[in-house]
């Protein structure tokens, strides 16, 4: 009888040991995700979780199909990523458990996506077709289908998408030189206010950190598309006629991405097309005040946070080194060479960190944005873009 | 022996249900911390648990002492709340289980604290006895002890603490007049730069956003200290001559707090001393452009993330009332009575609503910023400070 008492003891006890998996597997039970990131693996199609206050890799999300070009946005509180995949998928990620929550096929080519200010929609891009979609960002059933219908039957690929305050988003239409302000205050009922004649194949945009001027590459003509969101009117204006891709005599092995301008202080800070140039243009008259030579065809150039640094990489063949420029001097006062590929950077929020991806070296730096020494290094399959969740408190990213 | 076979099992199994309380209790336990914030109930001494999402209260944490004049800073993951209170208590609070994890009686009388760049080491700054004390953040231990001893055995009540990159915090001695800039990369051997004869009484300091100025009011003569810390050799500027309490003509019902300051853009919105009026001052010449006449002797003068809009508040007898100033035409576009004693504004990191407190009315308004509706009101006790997790994202906070 002990006995079988002692073994239906050991039974119970078995049963209530055997719980679902919860956070506590992950050690995020209780802990905060304000200092959590995630990093594209484009070759496995996963993500990877970061921890920046230990400079770690926390584990995998799988299954997130073709991750080429992927970027993501968070959820207000950082618990949730919104993955937009190449392949058209909208992914729902849970930080603190590593799951796929939720996962539907919402077009046939996707090139990325934004969150309103209130977390409530999340918005794709889409070239296949050309529109944009707004999903629930709670269980992602769709809210409203916005096709980028220019002419009857006619949809254009959109591209640099962007949230703004009040529940709105702007968007450009490569198709039909078109920018489009979408009002989602009732999401059922977009209400549409149309740019036309911008110019000639707007290629990527941005917003200013402020959310203020929304800012267009022109892949088809000099210059670029600019609309102050804050004027009585709003309309386009041509900016820095030269820049654009049109009259560009030098080759280009790979367009600049425009999110990767910095802006700090009153300059911004771009990447000059083919040229092996930084351009500086003063943000009052946004006309072009200098340039800084560097090491090569810069694809990204990034600010640190507090604006006293911009941080640059490059296209082939000067893919491997990373420039960094001081704003004070205007000069390049530290180069190195993180690994092959480099793809993408990304600055922790206070920045006394940056997180570099080399993607033919399955390497994530982080280095120190004062000592520039590296402080850890991770391994990653083909990593590309990284995103920290302090992403969730900006417009326009 | 069936029924004693039962009763083991119902004993067991009542053991295995009683486990210790988690953040389960609190729905916290899988969410981000993100949007989540605190409110000191200078009242009760306790603090209540915010949702930005939900617009709602979560739970209180008792037990924190004397919370008049009390702050917080956030652990960089936003899970942990430092709280600084008057009686000169540092208390450490753990936001997902709503539980005070740690408490040191750490001076006689403090008036704030910040954390460093990488969250290592949290300082208090402290009236009684005048000082700056750092302790690790893991578990509140004493790191460095610093005295502001500006004469043999003269301590300075210190004020206007700031944390700055690498490590560093800068703060001021109210009874010596002087700036120290400590660097902490050794918190064992800090390394401390005096600069002396700033001014007369540094009453309270502010940083820029981007980490570089640091501005010191001073209330024994006119004018402010400004520090340029990002030149080859810093050294303490005067400006605003006339902004100073010195030669201030009329009564003072309440001093401004100086990190009230708003900085939009190339322009910064400054309480002016005594007077109704906001200050425009241009950041590149700080010298000012413009007065914007107000309600009442503003208090605090905040800037919407977007810098869209700053946001005033008063001294008494104006302390029911809160206008809003456009930043484009510098005129007040809207006003409104959210209550009595209007304490503090908090604005959501993407600035779609802002938090009020108002204190004798025993309320928290939560108002959208475009169309002024107030979307929430809750109920806390004498409500005071409020702070967003997001802070943790940010410098000089």
């Amino acid at each position: 009888m002990r006995n079988l008492l002692l073994c239906v003891l050991l039974l119970v006890l078995a049963a209530c040991a055997s719980r679902p998996p919860t956070a506590t597997a992950t050690g995020l039970q209780l802990r905060g995700t304000g200092d959590l990131g995630l990093v594209v693996e484009r070759a496995s199609g996963s993500l990877q979780l970061l921890d920046t206050s230990r400079r770690s890799a926390i584990g995998r999300v799988h299954g997130l199909g073709d991750l080429s070009h992927a970027s993501l946005v968070y959820s207000r509180d950082g618990a949730h990523a919104y993955v937009f995949g190449r392949d058209g998928a909208l992914s729902k990620v849970h930080l603190p458990t590593m799951t796929l929550v939720a996962r539907v096929q919402q077009s046939g080519n996707s090139i990325g996506g934004a969150i309103s200010q209130d977390g409530r929609w999340v918005v794709a891009q889409n070239y296949q077709p050309g529109g944009i979609k707004v999903f629930d960002t709670q269980d992602l059933t769709l809210v409203a289908d916005i096709p980028a219908e220019y002419a009857p039957g006619k949809l254009s690929r959109v591209v640099g998408l962007a949230d703004l305050p009040g529940q709105r988003f702007i968007f450009s239409l490569f198709d039909a030189d078109e920018i489009w302000l979408a009002d989602l205050s009732q999401p059922r009922a977009p209400q549409i206010r149309k740019f036309k004649g911008v110019g000639h194949q707007p290629y990527d945009a941005l917003i200013t950190p402020d959310g203020r001027h929304y800012i267009a590459g022109l892949f088809g003509e000099d210059g670029l598309a600019k609309i102050d969101l804050w004027a009585a009117e709003p309309r386009v204006e041509r900016i820095l006629a030269g820049y654009g891709r049109g009259a560009q005599p030098l080759p280009v092995f790979k367009m600049p991405h425009l999110r990767g301008w910095a802006i700090a202080g009153r300059l911004a800070y771009l990447p000059a097309i083919g040229r092996h140039e930084v351009l500086v243009v003063d943000t009052q008259s946004w006309a072009e005040v200098a340039r800084i030579p560097v090491a090569g065809q810069p694809v990204f150039v990034m600010a640190q946070p507090d604006g006293r640094q911009v941080w640059v990489n490059f296209a082939v063949p000067d893919y491997d080194t990373v420039q960094v420029i001081d704003t004070q001097s205007q000069r390049v006062v530290h180069a190195f060479k993180p690994g092959k590929a480099v793809l993408h950077l990304e600055f922790t929020p206070r920045g006394e960190a940056v997180w570099i991806s080399a993607r033919d070296s399955d390497l994530i730096s982080v280095v120190d944005t004062r000592s520039f020494a590296t402080l850890a290094t991770l391994t990653a399959q083909s990593p590309s873009g990284i995103f920290f969740t302090s992403r969730a408190n900006r417009m326009g990213l």
